[in-house]
């Protein structure tokens, strides 16, 4: 149960090589390639010939080629050739709308027709030099909604991060979560405590003392379909927290696209944007080393939550005040996907008004 | 298809450390953990607040906390707290009666109403310090039952043990089977045979004489729900076999207990008791790695044998007298299982007259 | 959906060995193994006794053995003996008729009243000293039908062997198919064309230079159930390709039995058989290594073709006049397949007519 007609990462841009990449999307087999123009593309991973899936192929001269007989495949999904053969007959196989930006591959799996770039989201931090990047991804065998409950409930951090980013300060402080329209912002804020130890490294990394009382924030956004971005920071203690001065802080944008493969499994895009130090490439890497341990120990917690899940479909999860940031978004999601369902009933395409609340760095 | 109101062995109290034991027994997922007076407690292995397993958890001052979101659970399946948060509103988890003996941790996964302590077999051997037992434990793909006949009917030790136990003598003797109330008992004797390589070693380990001829025995006892304990030995030969003086036999105790964790899964929990040297260590660890190598060969078999049952379901299994140890054993679960069903509908207990005959050492 | 009453290769006779071969065909768990003459005997895989599968057994002067409990398993199925009790009311399991030719073991996975051995093809290579053979044996899972089409239809070489038999004039020479009774062939002939890598190796392993323009051919045999036997060649141009003098070709035969194991994997036995050189076993031994190599490459491609198709199960494949030789042998699958059913439903045998054209070797 996922929207179709939104904007999910399907991979990022250094996944296709001189090979067609393969991948499954909102349960869609999918195979992404660059065309003549170096623009990606995106078909049905499924040749009309004899169903060979085209990943299995290559690309000539920005054709994609079937790698069993030779069937070219135009970019539309119209077969344009095969020596010897007559294939302009053939069946067109699906294209989905594709868009390269922000340093990932978009695609929208559900009607092409309604494919609108202006309604994927602006993310000013992956456009400014004075912002650094780095990310990774990982197949977890989850519902995707069970990922965005974890970000939006940061409450998990004590437990399953207590050697990185937990601490016992963060149950004590109540979160709020507030919905505009089909976002949802789930904030925390403590004041006066220690720095766990993945924040005293960034201290260090800006250049800060990691020994005195922070101030620590955690401004979680999900925006749909499945994206949720994170302002996370520490000042040192009365500066002002969240709005301290650059030079009292160590803050970053945790980011996740949580792009659904089939209803229970995902591709899980994280990374980390921020915006001191852009240019020190190995302090990208000892950042994204960092994470990419961290969000590693999500991985069994949240399949063998699925399991237990479906062991027992009949029994509702239940409901805390943490969990309020979980609970909203799955609304939105319910709302979109009603939507999308009522336009399909009609006839007709959902008039899809997805508002889109970028998340603004915090400078 | 098994009984649930009765005692089936969980774990063995080494297997419970600091962190919470996971293990699904009787097709319920539970979790075992030591609470603040040291005592095993089972639960079900769900956390009422968004379904993660407490065995992915931990234990802090005897109070097991979920390893998600910090939710204290309460030895009785109540939540008992959790940072910030109220949640004695939440509904109650299974609790299941446990009991801690002979070595080994008893769960009861019925109605906890009917859990009664003197229900428990009595096993002499594991509680006189003249004992000594050494055991292990093994996973195997295939219907409980399958392993109780294959217990009950040990004519495939000349086959699946040939190099170890097994000899054609024992195709030769015809076993006897009788039923007293629920225990199922057949029994075997062979005069004056050669012993096979293991018994010449337990013959050697007891000082004795390992190239004469002996008499041997194989005495197997079913007690529900599906425990099998074997009383087996040589003795030299013309001195009164199972009943010869101890300075002319080495015998012993082949201990198994058969959970199911799933209508065609099992722990395996397997094990020799004897009463010569006991306190020689080595002489433990050379027969429990030898009973261990043994025991192995019947995985494949059995796991194999289930396969074929599931591809055949309409093949009835055909009963020999070699078999009457098995039947007679199924009859008795079959029973059970009636009782338990029939108290079901009638929406009272059943009341479970297990009658358990302990196996006496014979000394 | 398979022919059942036809000749299966099931195995090569070094695969039975002291130990019973285990293999499923067609459905069917079998059970295979030498008898007291020394002829291969086919058994349905399943003690009467209590489910085990008899291949775990062992075979005693030719008589096959229970490893379980020591059942002996007469060869037309019916139990005649075990020790110390009485099996002779046990009912028989399924015996399957086999036939041991040309190096491989044949069976009948069918009606064994009409296995016929008159129907068995005759495979001229296979009994010739002129001839050498050597081959291997893959398990792929995919429908058996699916590699018939792709073993007639070999345009499938310019892509997926590229590097080794592949080439773009493969492509551009039209290939011609026909029907001739239950046979099928399709024919393909490209002249004055550069030998690829692995006919460059023939034509040296013969004696002949490789670089210079060449005549090439392949000619496709298709015959029930399941047998793609295809006639392959080079010969410097000019003269007479595929009717050549000896000494200025290098031809052989790719001999492909495709036994099916369930409806979506198979069997699949490959291999070379040629009239140069036969006594050479380097050359054989060089032959078989490449071709393996080159054979491998399907795999993928045929078992993600598979996936594709489960996925996609209303989608028609579609055909193009390369497609002609899987297309028709298709279709006589397809009447044999009703001829059998037809007959089962009027509960008389198919009276089946399979005419068989053997594969003459050129010479």
């Amino acid at each position: 149960m996922f929207p179709r007609n939104a904007w999910y990462v399907a991979c990022m841009p250094d996944e296709i090589t001189d090979k067609p990449l393969g991948r499954q999307i909102c349960g869609e087999p999918m195979v992404f390639y660059r065309n003549a123009e170096g623009a990606v593309t995106a078909l049905e991973d499924f040749c009309p010939h004899r169903g060979a899936p085209l990943s299995l192929g290559f690309v000539r001269d920005g054709t994609l080629v079937c790698g069993y007989h030779g069937l070219e495949m135009g970019c539309q999904g119209k077969a344009t050739g095969m020596p010897g053969q007559r294939v302009n007959g053939f069946p067109a196989i699906r294209n989905f709308s594709v868009i390269e930006r922000y340093g990932f591959v978009w695609v929208w799996p559900g009607d092409a027709a309604q494919a609108d770039p202006a309604k994927l989201h602006h993310l000013e931090w992956a456009e400014s030099s004075e912002w650094a990047y780095g990310g990774g991804l990982y197949h977890i065998r989850c519902d995707y909604r069970l990922m965005i409950d974890n970000l939006m409930d940061l409450t998990h951090e004590t437990y399953v991060h207590a050697n990185s980013i937990g601490q016992k300060e963060i149950d004590e402080a109540a979160p709020k979560t507030v919905a505009e329209g089909d976002t949802v912002r789930t904030s925390r804020f403590m004041e006066n405590v220690g720095a766990p130890p993945f924040w005293k490294m960034a201290l260090r990394g800006n250049g800060l003392a990691d020994d005195v009382p922070v101030d620590r924030w955690q401004i979680c956004h999900f925006t749909p379909p499945s994206h949720v971005l994170i302002e996370v920071g520490v000042a040192h203690a009365g500066h002002g927290g969240y709005h301290a001065p650059a030079d009292k802080k160590a803050s970053s944008i945790v980011v996740d696209f949580i792009t659904p493969e089939t209803e229970t499994s995902i591709w899980y895009f994280w990374g980390m944007a921020r915006n001191f130090r852009p240019n020190d490439a190995e302090l990208t890497a000892s950042i994204r080393e960092g994470q990419g341990k961290i969000f590693s120990e999500d991985l069994e917690m949240l399949e063998r939550q699925q399991e237990n899940l479906l062991r027992w479909p009949e029994r509702n999860l239940l409901k805390l005040n943490i969990d309020a940031g979980g609970v909203m978004s799955r609304r939105v999601i319910d709302r979109l996907v009603a939507q999308e369902r009522a336009a399909a009933d009609a006839g007709t395409p959902a008039a899809q008004v997805t508002r889109v609340i970028p998340v603004r760095a915090a400078t």
